[in-house]
């Protein structure tokens, strides 16, 4: 009968989308000897205990992000899933039940449900205000039902499949191609989860339209999402393909930066594991020479010391490896992967593995002693489909002692920040420079819905607030994405092959037409100075007058300067556009000698910026935070020189010395080291920097502005010496 | 001979000043037996060992606190201390070599020695800018010279005491009555150090003069010294005594706050240590009913779930019990005193013991086990001589989980600030409602020399910069150190027994002539709150109408309020002076509703102010740093209630609840749990409040204003409902 039939084809095959029979069984007979595992799985249960017991609830939608309905909605999904995996592993049926239960009570619901009441989406969805994260929904909710398919009858399967799994389906993708047909990481959620209910429903039509969208999605060119992003371009591409190719550089790097990168890092992977299981044949986990698999080196790589994301463009700071979604790339990265045992030492941070196959796998490992210290090493990132729209380099000095990111990325897609030639600069976990992040409070409904605030654009994304070149007041590209979009800066050079010089060098020639940017940055360690310190060359040339500024995000308090500044009584915006009007004025000084200095005390550390001064640069201290009336921004410090002129350098060290304890009240090594910096030369052909420490010592670092190649001869005379070298810089 | 009698004296009492013969003998016995003990003394030896290595330096004083010559004087003496010990314990000459060759070169340099070039304190120093630092510099040398006394040769021996030792101390004193015949925290480091130096030389005029000071010091009354104190008062007591009477309660509270009880903590137990050891006799140890080791205990339980002493008055923020002063009073409090088991762990976490008998004994009792958790409970500790004058109470919910540290004391010395009846509120170690603490950078020297900034009293001394009510702009005891050190506030009540309510309740008519402040605050947790909160009722009863300010200095950045306040485009300070000047106004609105709320995110925790409102309030948002261009001051905000009345009660609540991750992105709880917070009875008699909850029930607090006896009987009449109650107030 078909009933017989149907039921040997299920049985064969569930669970086989993130848990497999086979998994299952392996698991099951470790039960009790894998503590990590076994600790996970009884963290879980007692999560998922404390839900069932509660009893389940699918209210009306109504809320944005920080609301009641959102969360519970939310919290359904990954308690179902978890309960399915339960369901698995310690074979009580009480799990299945209830993911059976919330399952039919969804589905009750569903088919009546209009669109979500809060109308601010671009692509509303129905349990949720937008699309996206009636995506989420279904991504969890096709792993719960995967476990539990075969605890169901085929009449509840058929009402699920019908009433709710094939319409929720065809609604966040049919209905909604503004959403689905992108290549972004709302799209990729989307095609994930078209895709994942498509595997467990064995429907290849949904399968089809995962990987590769919907062909016709009629939509015209243009349009605008709710944050700012283009819906449709010329040539658009689509599906889950082409959000792998697409936003991945062959070296991993996504371009969107590491927040969304580990948004979208589950629904990439969960999907491209689900592939693995079911249709191994597409070969879609190792999809352009294992791209995924990179990715999660590369994340892991863009964090700072306590393992959290570097807040490159749109980036929520403390947002870090110990997510959930780095939970299982880190498993799948180790299981799917070459068992880098490096891996298992952030598992272990994590204190938390998968409950399946891959975690099951990492938690042996760990527990047969096999983990190693996963070390951070200085990195070179591309960005762009091949690899060819600029980068992002981190250099590393020792064990992350002090760090710096510099950003010569694209544009990032709609979460981009206008912030070529950007850096931060840590020192281990602490921010010394900042990267400003988001302006956003995520999930927090009481500012602005938990959405984004309008301050990201006016503020966060602007040029201003970010340590590179603005321009005449302008954002780069005049913040316009659409030709922000179509550029990127370029790599000059990068070189982390000697440990007390690393250098990497960049040009900017679009975003300010006319005027091009070469920007060299290095970490540098001289034995006559306690840490590592960071020089910074920025040379401008343009064709016409300009006003540069030129800022630096400190964290921390004044300690002091080497320049007088007049502190206003009142203070007042310092523009009214661009982010200018975010800043106020605190200070305002001139230069008192051939280097501006100034120091400030952060974490506990002392710092301090020498900067190459010229005569009548404006000194300026502001704080950000003003025409900011509901406070969404944070009142942080900034330094920044203002400078007259077409052609210029600026050259600048950021040294970290010493230490404070308020315990001890010891002050150790509070001063700057350096004594004297110079630019000894600066033409087309060389920029010649000379740092003299305050025992006299001198180091001269000297870059060759038109020729990176590293076979290069040069020579070029200093106070009378004759300098040669082969490569593009020199130092010593 | 003379030779043989000196020798055989000497060799009977060297060392007896903090290590005896006996206790080194006791602590040889047991090198490498006791983990914590050997740990400390082979990271001493450590230390030692690298100054042995370096050599020694005595440069030519030069420096304020923050330079280089103070610096190595000071690690001079404390190295020379360890140094010493480590010669007695491991009986190895060279560390006595180093203790004779640096004290030889401290004699070849005292001599003809000027005083300090530095100016700027009223008692100069001659090693140091100030004669405190060489009075800390003799506390030490005198341990350093008795552990070396045996090793010198007599003709050695004569030299420094004749030329160093004697001099010195007589320098302290006699030539510094003003800095050395004062009840301060000053005095006592000299008083110490007069009579530890008296004890090794067993000098009976010195240990007389260290225990009752110079009798006769010609100053004349009055006098300021450079933190604004008075010198001398008519009646001045004086010496080692005075200083143990008169700043501490009879509940070891010391007058001057925690910061500087912890600094003069040393000096007390370390003097009355080595009395206990020589001069046995005269009882200091236990002087007034063992007044140090319950200062040992009050200073403990003045920090927060950190071990991070609350900033009351002059206090640096961060200072805690991990500090090397501690280490000595928490070994010595649990050797001299009744071995409480909740001290180990205290020295547990401190991973360091003192190099003597008591060390030793505490980290035998650590080996053995004996730890218990130090867990801090409610206390109320009473200032003054008598305890009659004021106090501090500390009401604690939970295991620290909400601390309220409300001040009701005297006016703390010279270090003490104009914040009658103020509070500050911790969640574990957390600020939730902040008190400044003091504005000094300790011992950066490029923050004034690393001594008290003048913001110090410009704002961190004045009343607006407290969590208290200001009148008329102006400063409590209009700022006038005179009359507020004869004044203090009074206790009503104190009660901790019941651990869903905790009370206290104090009253302050002196601050503002005309107007008494009543305020009781209260720790509550209710079944239908998630954790606990404050209940603040502050009532006013003036003869005259007054503008007044209350202002709760809020901890982290601002999520909503229910009213609407503008904020202006340019930021202005909000008056000129009494530390108004150094407030900016960032925001300003009126009451919504008859609940003013105003909620925070800090620390990943959400808080909500909910406050009684008049119509006419002014509803306040400040930020501190106005006319500060030295960036002295941290840039905090601020909420302020601003209201013109006669007689008014301010009644608040701040509730903590849920929470924020950055890495879940989970907000949990997020909203006041307070629907309504209610007036419902004021009169002279009796002031009630209601708080319902957002589930609609109530709960009632009646504070009884004229009655404060336990046995005193009481009934009110509320929404017709007749309450009856016992004692000072009610709550249900
Ligand atoms: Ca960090
Ligand atoms: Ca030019
Ligand atoms: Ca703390
Ligand atoms: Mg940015
Ligand atoms: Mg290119
Ligand atoms: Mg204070
Ligand atoms: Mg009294």
């Amino acid at each position: 009968t078909t009933f017989t039939a149907s039921f040997v084809v299920q049985a064969q095959e569930h669970p086989n989308l993130i848990l497999t029979k086979d998994g299952v069984e392996k698991i099951r007979d470790n039960l009790g000897k894998v503590p990590l595992f076994d600790a996970t799985v009884s963290r879980v249960k007692q999560t998922v205990d404390k839900e069932i017991a509660a009893g389940i609830d699918t209210p009306i939608p109504k809320d944005f992000s920080g609301g009641y309905t959102h969360y519970r909605h939310k919290q359904n999904f990954i308690i179902a899933q978890k309960a399915g995996v339960l369901y698995q592993i310690l074979e009580d049926d009480k799990y299945a039940i209830y993911v059976r239960d919330m399952l039919l009570q969804y589905e009750a619901m569903y088919k009546n449900l209009p669109l979500h009441p809060q109308e601010r989406s671009y692509a509303r969805g129905k349990l949720f205000w937008q699309s996206l994260n009636d995506s989420n929904w279904l991504v969890y909710m096709s792993q719960a039902y995967d476990t539990v398919y075969n605890f169901l009858t085929e009449e509840q399967r058929e009402k699920l499949e019908n009433n709710l799994f094939r319409p929720f389906a065809d609604f966040i993708s049919l209905e909604n191609p503004a959403f689905y047909n992108r290549v972004h990481n709302h799209s990729t959620w989307g095609n994930a989860a078209v895709g994942m209910i498509g595997l467990v429903m064995d429907d290849e039509a949904l399968i089809q339209r995962a990987l590769y969208g919907i062909e016709d999605d009629g939509l015209p060119i243009g349009g605008i999402d709710n944050d700012g992003g283009t819906i449709k371009v010329e040539g658009q591409k689509k599906g889950f393909y082409a959000n792998l190719d697409d936003p991945f550089s062959p070296d991993g790097y996504y371009t969107e930066g590491p927040y969304y990168q580990r948004y979208a890092m589950y629904p990439f992977l969960i999907f491209a594991l689900a592939m693995e299981n079911v249709r191994p044949d597409l070969k879609v986990l190792q999809h352009k020479d294992n791209v995924l698999l990179k990715g999660v080196n590369a994340l892991l790589n863009l964090s700072d010391a306590d393992g959290e994301f570097f807040p490159l463009n749109d980036g929520q700071k403390g947002m870090s490896y110990y997510t959930a979604s780095l939970v299982t790339a880190v498993d799948i990265a180790y299981h799917y992967g070459d068992q880098n045992p490096q891996l298992l030492s952030i598992a272990e941070k994590q204190n938390e593995v998968l409950l399946d196959e891959a975690g099951l796998d990492v938690a042996i490992a760990i527990r047969d002693g096999k983990a190693k210290l996963f070390t951070k090493s200085s990195i070179n990132l591309t960005d762009g489909i091949d690899g060819k729209q600029g980068g992002v380099a981190v250099l590393r000095y020792g064990n992350e002692d002090l760090t710096l990111v510099f950003k010569y990325a694209a544009q990032g897609l709609s979460h981009g920040h206008y912030d070529k030639l950007s850096y931060s600069l840590y020192e281990k976990g602490d921010e010394v420079i900042q990267d400003y992040g988001l302006s956003r409070f995520v999930n927090i409904g009481q500012k602005g819905g938990g959405n984004y605030l309008k301050e990201n654009k006016t503020w966060a994304k602007t040029t201003i607030a970010h340590n590179t070149l603005a321009q005449d007041g302008e954002m780069h590209f005049g913040g316009n994405y659409k030709t922000a979009s179509t550029e990127h800066s370029d790599l000059y050079f990068y070189d982390d092959t000697k440990d007390n010089v690393q250098v990497v060098s960049a040009t900017e020639v679009n975003a300010y037409p006319g005027t091009k940017m070469h920007r060299t940055m290095a970490l540098i360690k001289d034995d006559n100075f306690e840490k590592a310190f960071m020089l910074d060359i920025m040379k401008v040339k343009s064709d016409e007058e300009h006003e540069y500024d030129f800022p630096f995000y400190y964290m921390g308090q004044v300690i002091n300067g080497n320049f007088k500044w007049e502190s206003p009584t009142d203070l007042e915006p310092l523009g009214d556009k661009n982010g200018y009007q975010h800043l106020y004025l605190e200070g305002k000084g001139k230069p008192a000698t051939n280097n501006t200095k100034f120091s400030w005390l952060g974490n506990g550390k002392f710092y301090t910026l020498t900067s190459v001064a010229e005569e009548s640069d404006e000194l300026l201290l502001t704080r950000i935070g003003a025409n900011d009336p509901e406070f969404n921004l944070r009142r942080d410090a900034g330094f920044m020189v203002r400078r007259e002129a077409e052609d210029t350098t600026f050259v600048s060290v950021v040294e970290t010395h010493g230490s404070y304890s308020p315990v001890s009240e010891a002050s150790l090594n509070s001063n700057s080291n350096i004594a004297n910096l110079e630019i000894v030369e600066d033409n087309n052909d060389y920029t010649a920097v000379s740092i003299t420490d305050v025992k006299g010592s001198k180091q001269l670092f000297i870059i060759a502005n038109k020729d990176a190649s590293v076979s290069a001869k040069h020579s070029l005379t200093i106070d009378n010496k004759k300098v040669s070298w082969v490569g593009p810089y020199y130092y010593k």
